[in-house]
C-alpha cells in the first residue's frame, strides 16, 4: 500500500492471468492457447506490411478489421467494435453498459475477471448459481437486473447454451444490456450473432486469441446494435483513442479472412477434444460435455490438485482453480493430438 | 443516446484525435509523428519475430520491454510500468492515483485527454491559467490538491520547464501524486525521470510513438517509485492482462536499443524546429519557444482558422485549436527539413 494510491486502487483485487512458464519443454495446456499456428496468410501479411509506415498514427477506428468482422458474420461496420483483446472489449463494455443502480448478474461459476472489472468500475453484482449439472439457468436470471454477462460456452465448464435458450431469455430481458462473451464459441457453440439484429440490448463479444492462433496479437471485438456498439466507442474514445496498433489490425484482417485455414484447425481441435473426453472417461474421469477448446474433469478418487502438480512434475501444465464447487476439477487446453497423447499417458501412469 | 447506456456513457464528451486522412499526398503535419521511419534494426526484429509464436500469449508483465525502459533510464525493472501507448498508461494512473475527494490541476491549456479522463473516472479537477507568455506556474499550484498532472513540455504550446523548478514543486507537493507527462521531452527537455529516487510520488510518463517513430505499434511508458508502479500494476491487472503484444514489445525494444539512429533523428527535428521557428518570425509570427517536435504560433494580422484553410487547400495539414486563448495559434509538427520548406512556401504565397 502507497498513500499515493487512490481508494479504488487500495481494494482492488486484481485478475491472475494462467501461468506463461519460461521453461521451453513444457506442454502447455494451461491457458486454451491454440496448438496451430496462426494461418500463413498471418505470417504473410506482417511480413508484406511495409514497417516504414508505423512511424503514423494508426486508425483510430480500425475500420478495416471492422469491415473485415461485418463480412465475416454478415452484418455492417457500425455493429462492430474493435478492442485490444476481447479483455479490453469487456472492460470497455462494463463502463458503458453496467454502471447501474442495480446489479448486474453472471454464473457463480464463470471467467473471474467479470467480479475483477466490477471492483475496478465499482458495479454491485449478484451471481446465480450453476445448476448441480454447471449448467447456467436463464430462468434463475431475474429481469430487474442492471446488465447481464455470460461466456457462452462458459468458461471453466465448456458446456454451451442453444441459440433458442438464448433467444427467449432475450425476449424476457428487454431492459438491460446481455453480453454473451463467446471466447470459445468457434469451437463447439452458435454464435449469437444471429440474433443481433432482434435483440437491440444484446452485446456479443469474440476474440481471436484462441480459434484464430493469435492470443500474441491481442485482438478482441464485439458485435451489437448500432446503438450498443456508439455507446462503446464513446467509452473508448474517451480512454484511449488507438488501441490496436498497426499489425494486429493486419493480422487480424489476414486470419478473418482465411476461412479454410480456420475451418482445418477447428476440426482438428475438435476431434482431439472428442478423442481425449473417451480417453478420459476411460480413465474413470467425470468429464462436462465440453463445446471449447478445453475440458473440465474430475475424478471420483483423486484430488485434483494433487494431479495438477503430479502432471507438472511431467512438463505437463494444466490449470486447477482453487474455488469452491470446482476445487475438485482439472480444466485441460486441447492442445495436439500428440500433446493430448502425451497427456493421457501421464494420467494413466499417475493414476496406476 | 440509447436507454441502455450507462449514466456514465451518457455524460461523456469523449477526445478527438487529429485526422489521419486517407488522402495520400497530403503533407501531414498534424498529429506530431516523426517524419522519419522508425530505426533500421525496429524492422529488422519485426521481421525476424517468428510468427508462429503469435498462438500463445504474451508474457503479461513485459519484462524483456520493462527491461530495456529500465536499462535506458538508468533505474530499475521495478520502477517500470508499460503500456498500449502513453494514453493507457495516463488513463490507468488516473485511476491509480487521482480518484481523491480533492480536485487534481492540471494547466488550462494543456493536453485535451486530461478533462476526458476526469469525465470518465469522475475525478474533479481545476485548472490554474497558464502565464500571458504561456508558462506553466507552479507556484499557483496549491498543495491541498489530489493530484497533479501536466505535459512537459507542454502541449500544445511547446514550452518546457527545467528540473530546478520541477523540483523545487515536488520539495513542495509531496502529499499527491505528480504526473509528468513526457511525450516530447526527447526534442528538447530534461527528464524529470532523474528525480524519481528522490520524490516517491513522481511519475514520469513516456511514449515511442514521437521520438521513436513508432505511432503505429502503440506503446508507452512509465517511470516512478516502486511503489507508484505497484498501484499501477494493481489496476492494469484489473483492466487488461496483455495490454502489449509481441510484436509491440519486440520493437520498442529493439527501438530503445538503437540510440544512435534516435540521437540522428531527433537532432535533424531539432534542427529543422529551429530553421521553421527563424522563417516564422521572418513571415511575421510569434512563435512560442518549442522544445518539442512541433511549433505553436500566430500571426498578428492573420486569422488562425484562415490559414488552416488555406494550407489545407495547398495540401498541408496543420492543427487548429478553437479553444479560448489559443484560437488564433496553429500547432505545426515539424516534418523533414523538405516539408517544412514547403509550409514556409505555402505561408509566404498566402500571406502575400
Amino acid at each position: 500500500m502507497s498513500k499515493y494510491w487512490s481508494e479504488l486502487t487500495r481494494g482492488l483485487v486484481p485478475y491472475v492471468p494462467g501461468e506463461q512458464p519460461r521453461v521451453q519443454d513444457l506442454i502447455k495446456l494451461n491457458t486454451n492457447e491454440n496448438p496451430y499456428p496462426p494461418s500463413p496468410a498471418v505470417v504473410a501479411a506482417l511480413d508484406a506490411f511495409d514497417k516504414q509506415r508505423l512511424r503514423l498514427y494508426p486508425d483510430p477506428n480500425s475500420n478495416v478489421l471492422k469491415q473485415a468482422v461485418a463480412d465475416y458474420h454478415g452484418v455492417t461496420q457500425r455493429q462492430v467494435f474493435v478492442g485490444n483483446g476481447s479483455d479490453e472489449v469487456l472492460a470497455l463494455a462494463f463502463m458503458a453498459f453496467f454502471k447501474q443502480s442495480r446489479p448486474i448478474l453472471f454464473p457463480d461459476i464463470s471467467y473471474s475477471f467479470y467480479p475483477v472489472y466490477c471492483s475496478l468500475f465499482q458495479i454491485e453484482y449478484a451471481r446465480p448459481p450453476l445448476n448441480p449439472a454447471f449448467e447456467i439457468v436463464l430462468d434463475d436470471y431475474p429481469a430487474d437486473n442492471g446488465g447481464v454477462i455470460f461466456p457462452n460456452p462458459n468458461a471453466p465448464t465448456g458446456r454451451v447454451l442453444g441459440l433458442d435458450e438464448l433467444r427467449r431469455f432475450l425476449q424476457r430481458n428487454t431492459e438491460s444490456a446481455v453480453i454473451v462473451d463467446e471466447a470459445y464459441i468457434d469451437f463447439g457453440g452458435e454464435s449469437a450473432v444471429a440474433l443481433v439484429n432482434e435483440s437491440p440490448n444484446l452485446l456479443v463479444v469474440q476474440t481471436l486469441s484462441k480459434s484464430r492462433s493469435l492470443a500474441g496479437m491481442r485482438v478482441g471485438f464485439a458485435v451489437g446494435s448500432a446503438e450498443l456498439i456508439e455507446g462503446l466507442e464513446r467509452v473508448k474514445n474517451s480512454f484511449n483513442s488507438y488501441p490496436l496498433d498497426m499489425l494486429a489490425v493486419s493480422a487480424a484482417v489476414a486470419a478473418l479472412q482465411d476461412r479454410d485455414y480456420f475451418e482445418q484447425t477447428r476440426q482438428r481441435i475438435i476431434a482431439s477434444r472428442d478423442w481425449l473426453q473417451a480417453e478420459l472417461q476411460q480413465l474413470g474421469f467425470e468429464v462436462l460435455p465440453s463445446a471449447a477448446n478445453f475440458i473440465f474433469a474430475r475424478h471420483p478418487r483423486q484430488d485434483a490438485a494433487r494431479m495438477f502438480v503430479a502432471l507438472r512434475q511431467r512438463k505437463i501444465l494444466v490449470r486447477h482453480f482453487n474455488s469452491p464447487r470446482i476445487d475438485q476439477f482439472l480444466r485441460i487446453t486441447i492442445g495436439s493430438q500428440e500433446q493430448v497423447e502425451a497427456l493421457v499417458t501421464a494420467l494413466q501412469d499417475i493414476l496406476g
